[in-house]
């Protein structure tokens, strides 16, 4: 450790105290690489502020030592974009000692946390107060409101709710000299100037720390009704979900969509889970409702289900007739993941497409993937609803290093294009972070560069926040 | 007009053919001063591009010779924002020739469309394709997309669709320098660096002009239910309205407050407009549900407030049969601006704050109001649902400009004072324009005013975007 470092330590320890400093290199593993396993780094330290006034000191000491700052809620990325670089010379700012729920105002239909609230404990709170925190997604145990807001993060509830943007109505954010910018209104109506809320939303650590924030409350929901429905193509499930919107309106809360092979990877490799249908169909999809109250919500669905079936848009349903059987087709929906690691090597990606675009992309990709003669398989699955595809490509386990290196490249090339020309994101909730920097700067505009380097400039010029990541 | 105007005004020509002119002062009359006839100004030239290309044209040679563009949509604004000043020097690119719906897709809920696509014809083409556009405002026949997206624009929907940037997925909007930025996209999840949208969504035409936009489309409510209550207090209403949330969800699209003193005004100005209720109440509200189908939404209504007329927080109610009571009660709450006008001399405030702060807020200030001896009367409605009321005081007719001005530098302070001291916003819905670049200023902290100014040198160096305007 050089002098430079030990000063900044010190200095560091001058703010926080030894409780909010972590130096020893096994303490410091967890931080330094990402729960994948996948991206490793170094830092000088890793500092956990207890509160805003700590952690604008600690940017002001960055920003006068040019000290590069990367910003880590409960680490549990998909980018990398949490993860340090290996020079060593970068800090974690740690955000987990930040974790109080600072006010519920059932009233407004408000909450405001602390940045480094795990999303599961501020779900805790709305639900304590009668109200309803909508954001949910696999993660939720760990990850935290920070790191959802920097991330934009989506899940299983965006159809209905939106993503992390649509539900935040005001941030503190500390920006990259110090200083702290008090955003945290809880209104509904506010023009007076910028959003500068949206701009930090989704930035990804690379404008401020975001310290606090004012969250949406919404109505709790008391019925439930959850389905399972298997088709012959895309095409028809797209004509089921719009068909389920038109019918049902805001009921409906779900519509995820897994392919065959995506089911079978399931079934073959996650205990306890079984078929829900008795024939295999080449597309499902879950489908649930919810509502403040239950107005007949299973026979809404029942019907919508049966009229579809009739006119041979879905071959086969069932319909769930207790919680049981819906937790057992979550339990499908969200053991792909799990199942994907067991059975080969991966290939993702994250893309997002207009609806009525998916059914002709996906049949394009597997054609031209197929073309690739790399004995992969596409693990196609994802939320419909939303036009997020998950659309994963499996190569054998038993693939060396250099022949997933060489698999991405290619996939990724064929899939981003196709993505691009068909007006779609090649990065729809999971963040570019590390993982997908050189993609972004492949496809987007040269012009939409420059406006973004232009307000990193304006926010950042010495750019010390989270260099390396989405830009 | 001297000889550089006569350029300018040739060059345009030669992109825009006579057609997208307008140099006479008697046809340029419309343009210069706002509907109110409140704010007045003079151009070199009204210039009516037919389309992007020409947009972008008309723009880049502005940028070339450094002259200042006011774009203005269906001119309803109600800050003179797209009111030129009087210089003389300003162009006034009107949007207006550049109303074609561009695309409605169905499947994917989105709608392509120009940004001089008036609002009521939006809403008429998702209409037509089974869909449903929320945004609705008085000036719907009127004012245009871009208009909406320029100043974020709120409405009566609010409550359960958002404003308008959260019913826009994707914006094309021409630089200050006249290049053209498409983000055209028609996609829910988009994670792909900084939020352009929304920096450009509310920025009063100060940072580029739109264009185009991609809308969000919804399922079309086939029932509604609607009624009348009248209670003692503001803070019964709020809590009547946290029990309807939890209670009816999503089905609650309306709840309209009015003051006794904005529903007496209604009924002695406006004509076919009768008292809902048998006894004046000191605090009226409109509620209203919709749902795709009705499953009971009349009994759910009456249920509620049969409970909240038990609970002694209503004191009486009045539930709709059929649409022509429903309209009958709309027609009483889009009256009031009207009423107003006829009544006296207004000093309108347009303000937002915490639903949970609103009694209080309004008791104070209705108190120091009282102090100020002005024969001074506060008309106070608004869209309660949006913690966004329109607290504006009119004073006798026969006031003075002098006693106009006056008052409305006493009130504004005494009332923004307030506003910004219960963390309220001093401009909800009607954007900042001219009418609040002073009060903005005044309470908007250095710091975020520093953030907006430096990326409005960022976007647009020259500062030839809608010059004092918002900033």
């Amino acid at each position: 450790m050089n002098e430079n470092t030990q000063q900044l330590i010190a200095q560091l320890r001058s703010i926080v105290g030894d409780a909010g400093l972590v130096t020893a290199a096994e303490e410091q593993a967890s931080y330094v690489k990402d729960w994948l396993n996948k991206w490793h780094g170094r830092v000088a330290v890793v500092v956990r502020p207890a509160d805003t006034a700590q952690t604008a000191e600690v940017v002001r000491l960055c920003h006068r030592t040019h000290t590069p700052i990367v910003t880590q809620g409960g680490n549990t990325g998909m980018s990398g974009g949490a993860t340090p670089d290996d020079s060593g010379a970068q800090v974690i700012l740690s955000t987990t000692r930040m974790n109080r729920i600072r006010a519920v105002d059932p009233i407004n239909n408000t909450m405001t946390v602390d940045a480094g609230v795990i999303l599961a404990h501020a779900q805790d709170a709305a639900r304590a107060a009668g109200r309803y925190f909508p954001l949910s997604l696999g993660a939720e145990g760990s990850c935290t409101i920070g790191g959802n807001l920097a991330t934009n993060a989506g899940g299983i509830a965006v159809l209905r709710f939106g993503n992390m943007r649509e539900l935040a109505l005001g941030l503190e954010v500390v920006l990259p000299d110090g200083r702290i910018w008090n955003g945290l209104r809880g209104l509904r109506k506010d023009n007076t100037g910028y959003d500068l809320r949206d701009l930090f939303i989704g930035s990804e650590g690379s404008l401020g720390v975001i310290t606090g924030a004012v969250l949406k409350l919404f109505s709790q929901p008391h019925a439930r009704a959850t389905a399972w429905v298997g088709c012959d193509s895309l095409a028809q499930l797209a004509e089921l979900l719009a068909r389920t919107r038109a019918r049902c309106g805001d009921r409906l809360v779900a519509f995820e969509m897994m392919s065959a092979a995506s089911l079978a990877l399931v079934l073959q490799h996650v205990t306890d889970t079984r078929a829900p249908l008795a024939q295999p169909a080449r597309y499902n999809a879950l489908i649930e409702l919810a509502d403040t109250e239950d107005l007949g919500l299973q026979a809404m669905l029942e019907e919508l289900l049966g009229q579809a079936m009739e006119d041979v848009l879905v071959n086969d349903a069932m319909l769930c007739t207790n919680g049981t059987q819906a937790a057992a087709l979550w339990k499908i929906r969200e053991g792909i993941s799990q199942a994907q690691v067991r059975a080969g090597k991966l290939i993702k990606h994250d893309i997002a497409l207009p609806i009525s675009a998916i059914a002709e992309f996906v049949e394009q990709a597997e054609r031209m993937i197929a073309a690739c003669e790399l004995q992969a398989e596409i693990i196609n699955f994802g939320h419909l609803g939303d036009g997020n595809l998950h659309f994963n490509v499996m190569i054998p386990l038993s693939s060396s290093y250099e022949e997933v290196q060489q698999a991405t490249l290619q996939l990724n090339r064929l899939v981003h294009d196709l993505v691009t020309e068909k007006q779609g994101s090649i990065s729809a909730e999971h963040g570019v972070g590390q993982l997908r920097r050189d993609e972004l700067r492949h496809y987007k505009s040269p012009l939409e560069m420059e406006l973004m380097l232009r307000i990193k400039q304006a926010f950042d010029p010495n750019l010390i926040m989270n260099p390396g990541k989405l830009l």
